[in-house]
């Protein structure tokens, strides 16, 4: 029982991070300031120039979200928590607590000519998200009794491939953003959606 | 028992973002610069001429309780969980997110000649918001599983002419705001003070 | 079943509002300023100089604490949830969440000669927070179902008795503010102390 | 049953109160302003000087989150809750709600000429940490009722041994951190490192 209940506590902490990840989002739009407002059409026009706020935000909501439902499905196949669970779980959680960063920071400087710096730091912070999934898998992988007996070696085992594969496409794309920062980001988009397309039709 | 258990989840994940965002509006309220204070009487004023803040804040704030009423009061008939319904409730808890921006530019812009745009600004989040519950709701309709057995067909079908009925008023009004930007507002602000009184009375 | 689920739900919304309404305190005390520092005394010295922050974050956090522990103690001798109750436990919330505010207002002009406003400020927000306690308290108080078996009449009046008391006192101690407000302030936070003391000492 | 109801919402709330507290530190990051940049490498030189911030974030997201499983641990080993108890909880949460401040201070000024006030004050709040854990455990050791069978007086001293171990620690580092600011903070780096190391490979 008290090992059950260690994992509702490691769930409830790990939701109320993810929740407040989510939705600190939205502190970094700000509201434009008075000062610079002189018209109706003023206001307007300011808010259209918003979009690389909304576009931060909706990007990285949409990426927070997945991996929320990702660990929530993934959860409800473990059955115990070890200690190194605790500290991988930690550790991916550090990396959804880091994207408020990089989402100002995108917001702020994609539509400059300096947009480069913010797409490789964005794409950092992806592939150290991506590595602490990894570290996470490991972590389960061990003593098989963390896990409930549906959840077999071989399903692990593709679940890792298919993040080797996220690890290395976000390692590739932020490379390609060293020259190319808004074709990476492209591809990043593209991949983004077409993971929520997949995730949704594939069969539960 | 995994099932239920990915219910209490989405239940908690979804608590913590609504708490959270309801929470959030008091950040926009902003103490009085203590450079533009001379007297014991300016602080008074200053502090008077916050309403508009509080105006916004109490609004939102009741929206987004109401919804959190009405979230909660849906997921008591819920038995299960589907990856569209994480998907289509994740939508919705976006569109929860984004009310603090609004609210900040609705208490920035209300007593200015430049309100239109905040109003139809606040509008359309409210039109999204109510697109996003009718999109909710298609994810709980069709695997009649997902539902306990007293949530009958009728009764979602009520819920959802409701919410169409929701969503034609605050299109209505935020195209109305274009032009009439405080009748717009008033007649909002009346229907969610109906909207509270009714929910209070309807039996239960 | 689901009645009690409803009301873990609200117990867990609202521990999520109380836990932020006591964390984004934090917020409210601000780094000095690395302009304004000249040498390491000129920080030693900016620190103290953050005193009244640092006061009225402990008093506020000791306020907030005190109703979350008040709250949790009730709703252990609750057993369903009303449609009334979800309102009144609303606005309750509502109350807690405007603590950041006042909060804030409270260290910005505490050492200044403008406290006055500020006192008051923050003694309305402690009489609209009682009220919501007196509505909450009626909202358990007809239907009886709402209660166990052993959350009787005749301590549901002792409770209400003490949060009339409550309401008087910070009621006259606002009043007071207006003209004696360090004297207020000194009776509130006497009153806070005796009542931490209180509840520590009162058998269980 | 209504005491472990009573243990799970202060488990809730603790685990709010720690999520909030480790995510809020990720907005002392701020983004380089735009008016500063006028090269891509200019964004690039402003997001390697941010090091600072990002070496405190990490440095207290790794000090709560292993405090948090502290906490986790020990409630597993817990069955009621008393009124001293949650009082108790609450000042160690009161200490968890301060880190953010401590971790901007030591962001804004560890590569100044006026890093020791920063360091000092940082290590004072790590010494009040201390300090709330030993009151916990005080709160936890006189109704023996508490507790689950398995957690012993032994265990519960070695626990209390271990405590104050790392409060003469904190406490002398602090006062080493007056006269030679880098060399305390170093030591504390090094401990917190081998006390994360300590805890993955005690065995459970």
């Amino acid at each position: 029982m008290s090992e059950s209940k260690s994992l509702i506590r490691v769930e409830a902490f790990s939701d109320g991070v993810f929740a407040i990840a989510i939705t600190l989002l939205i502190l970094e739009i700000k509201v434009p300031e008075i000062d610079s407002i002189h018209s109706t059409s003023d206001l307007v026009n300011a808010l259209f120039h918003l979009w690389p706020s909304f576009f931060a935000f909706f990007y990285s909501f949409g990426g927070i979200l997945v991996q929320w439902i990702f660990h929530h499905n993934l959860f409800i196949l473990l059955d115990k928590t070890s200690r190194r669970l605790l500290y991988t779980n930690g550790f991916l959680l550090l990396t959804i607590v880091l994207f408020p960063f990089p989402t100002a920071l995108l917001a702020q400087y994609i539509n400059t000519e300096y947009a480069m710096p913010a797409i490789v730091f964005y794409g950092s912070v992806t592939v150290i998200n991506s590595l602490a999934w990894l570290l996470f898998y490991r972590s389960i992988d061990k003593p098989k009794i963390l896990r409930i007996s549906i959840f077999s070696d071989k399903l692990l085992n593709k679940i890792k491939r298919s993040n080797y594969f996220t690890l290395i496409i976000y390692t590739s794309t932020t490379l390609l953003a060293v020259w190319f920062p808004y074709t990476a980001l492209i591809i990043n988009i593209a991949l983004w959606l077409l993971w929520i397309r997949w995730s949704l039709v594939e069969k539960e």
